[in-house]
């Protein structure tokens, strides 16, 4: 075993953190193991066998290996294409098993080894490609009857997939320089109810939103192109209340056209927002995946804002699927300009610890850029940007409230104030209910969403 | 709650059984939840809430709710486009729950309650598209804080995705047609070593088991368009091997070429395969999205070879993510001729019952047709092919082996006939060793690779 992670070699102490921190406080991945022409693959992995036979059986998988001895591969074949174990770090022992399925060695002592190893894979097996990274860094691996657990946590890519795929065209810059915002989060809203309103309906509501100052609206990811409200209709429909609203006020709202879709119909529908004006569009990057998304963005004229609906099925589990600083390493090569990371004290399961790792992972650059707006929502309301900015010290980040906006007692408009008045606050480390003192829309809003 | 499954209102009892089978013994999907304009989905959920609860927020989350009520959101539009619960089955509790994060109710009792669940979305929320779909009956329900478990067993579509979604052009007729093989599996190698082996290489060893009469053989899925060796000349070498034995065997052996990359790369290999004359393309499904796979649908002029690599993530924690029932229905609507399923005995952790679920629900129709021929592969060899055909008393399976074909002690062709006989064993309900008594090729396989 050799190599370094971020110019150090880790040692088991410094790994050896319990349950969620252990599973999660990877290497800073901001910068790299030095290889450029290896992708280098960190996981927590589970065994009834040693942690090193585990480590061979991974990287045996993932390269040359099947289960029994073949013609053709040969010390020399192996050498240049093999896969290869460049540390293991033992984390503690468990007597029940993850996952399921997993047989054990003859004699097997009862106990599962947990550890963390990292391997690295030839770039030459696979190249540049999304796609085909995934068959290798993950492929059958979550498969194998000798682990218990497997969890990819973290991958360092050579700059070669900075050569392939460019990467976000707008980014945290080109999006502050679209709305206007300067200074502040990037505060916006979810058209809601989600589902089920007529074109004329939706123009009213986006009008009035768009009326009440807002930076940024999507459509909701359950809304792309409903047969009762296609997209052109629906294109037709917000950008004529954007414009309207942008006379009067000066400010043309983002809107996030949802066209996640088949794939020509995704560039249909890019066109058609292009087209009527529109500047933003969202794509489901689970739905489309991280190849629709990368399609997208070689023909994208503005920024894609990208959900990432059916995460949970990839990362709920601690000890299966992969880490949000893997996945959101790919969805930034692929072209998010804006990547959902839910929220503090959100409706989901997620921790605010996991929340605040997602934040800043988005935050740090990939290749010295590939910037990222990290998109906080879910159950957000004014309230909550105190402790989001205490934990990120940054307001680069984009807000979206719903209902914490839209159902304000005094109507949208006041939503966003107390949203602004949010920040405010929390930038200048003023309570927030010192600051809602002499600000009605605050003070409402912690009156209706407080909960102390 | 209403609604019946197959025409039958289930009870509990019927669906109240132990652990795996209660997770994975549906409903038998070849019928459907009779509804033209609604998609039926059936989930395993796990709540520290009640069932009902439980329920009520996944239809709530996947509709048109958010976290409080907004303006516009009335009963007419929650009537017209709200997810609808169509039966709750309890079954067994538990003390521990399966994933991390749930929120508990006040006075929580300690239990987790587990159920099958049955909800019906709108069609007209979503229309017939895969990707929206996907958003609709998976979205960021896996994430919610009421369920410490949520797993997809299975759907049920309207008749409107049949339309919008063409399915297998070739499926196992015309992969029979094109391979010239009946009456018994279509047996094929992985060439292995899987990666490193140059153009050269790679034509002698394909010509070498093409001159074997091997029906198919096919790229592994850790090689596709490698920098070493680019899809361009591998399919030169390949297809000169395979149209040279042509010439001497009268035999065209089907190759599928392993194509799986973004989504114009992909365009422009399908091509490339076919400008060769080669007969079939391969593609890992979940590196290229269903999206991606059903855009290559949409063009290709041969089989689709579906692979299923990363599955292990969606579907290894009995808990969490997918059953196999509903991902092979979405393979197969996006246009997979073949697909996936393991092998019995295979070296993955996978359950031999669970890959008999496997074959037979790729077997059953779909819309009536929607064919597609499981691909029976991992550790597989002649003596893999008894308790295979036991277990599905058929041979319209696509049986694979890669070292317990290639690495026969007299070579790929010697393996070749093993395979066959194994067959012919099995369908004459001979036992294995009684009829290699006068088949050296089968007798010898059984003295490398038999266990006893």
């Amino acid at each position: 075993m050799s190599g370094v992670w971020n110019g150090k070699t880790p040692d088991a102490s410094e790994l050896a953190e319990p349950d969620e921190a252990a599973r999660t406080s990877v290497p800073d991945a901001g910068g790299s193991l030095a290889y450029e022409d290896r992708v280098v693959a960190l996981y927590l992995v589970e065994t009834p066998y040693s942690l090193e036979r585990a480590a061979e059986v991974i990287a045996g998988e993932q390269s040359t290996g099947t289960f029994t001895a073949v013609p053709g591969e040969t010390a020399s074949l192996k050498e240049r294409h093999g896969a290869q174990i460049e540390w293991i770090v033992p984390l503690e022992e468990t007597e029940a098993p993850t996952l399921p399925g997993a047989k054990l060695p003859p004699g097997h002592d009862g106990r599962y080894r947990r550890g963390k190893i990292v391997v690295s894979y030839p770039l030459v097996n696979f190249g540049p490609s999304i796609p085909n990274l995934m068959s290798a860094i993950a492929g059958n691996l979550f498969e194998l009857q000798e682990l218990s657990g497997l969890r990819l946590l973290d991958i360092e890519l050579p700059e070669a997939f900075a050569r392939r795929y460019p990467g976000p065209k707008f980014g945290l810059a080109g999006t502050r320089w679209l709305t206007g915002v300067y200074g502040r989060p990037i505060i916006g809203s979810i058209v809601k109810p989600s589902v089920g309103l007529s074109a004329e309906e939706l123009g009213r509501l986006v009008y009035e939103l768009a009326m009440a100052g807002l930076d940024f609206i999507k459509d909701d990811e359950l809304n792309a192109n409903p047969p009762y409200l296609p997209l052109d209709r629906k294109v037709r429909a917000v950008m004529e209340a954007i414009e309207r609203a942008a006379d009067a006020t000066g400010k043309k709202t983002m809107y996030a056209f949802n066209i996640t879709g088949d794939i020509d119909e995704m560039r249909r529908h890019h066109d058609a927002v292009v087209a009527a004006g529109g500047n933003c569009v969202m794509a489901s990057v689970l739905s489309v995946g991280f190849a629709g998304l990368a399609h997208l963005n070689g023909y994208s004229e503005v920024p894609i804002h990208a959900h990432r609906n059916q995460w949970g099925m990839l990362t709920r589990c601690p000890g299966l699927g992969m880490e949000f600083a893997a996945f959101q390493k790919l969805c930034r090569l692929a072209g998010a300009d804006h990547l959902h990371v839910n929220g503090l004290d959100s409706k989901f399961y997620e921790s605010n610890e996991s929340v605040v790792r997602s934040i800043r992972a988005c935050a740090s650059p990939l290749f010295g850029g590939y910037e990222t707006v990290p998109v906080v929502s879910s159950a957000q309301w004014a309230g909550s940007a105190p402790a989001t900015y205490e934990a990120i010290r940054s307001v680069d980040v984009m807000h979206l409230a719903g209902g914490g906006m839209l159902a304000h007692p005094d109507g949208p408009a006041a939503g966003f104030a107390s949203m602004r008045q949010g920040w405010e606050a929390a930038a200048a480390g003023i309570p927030l209910g010192e600051y809602a003192a002499t600000r009605p829309e605050l003070a409402r809003a912690i009156e209706k969403y407080g909960k102390g």
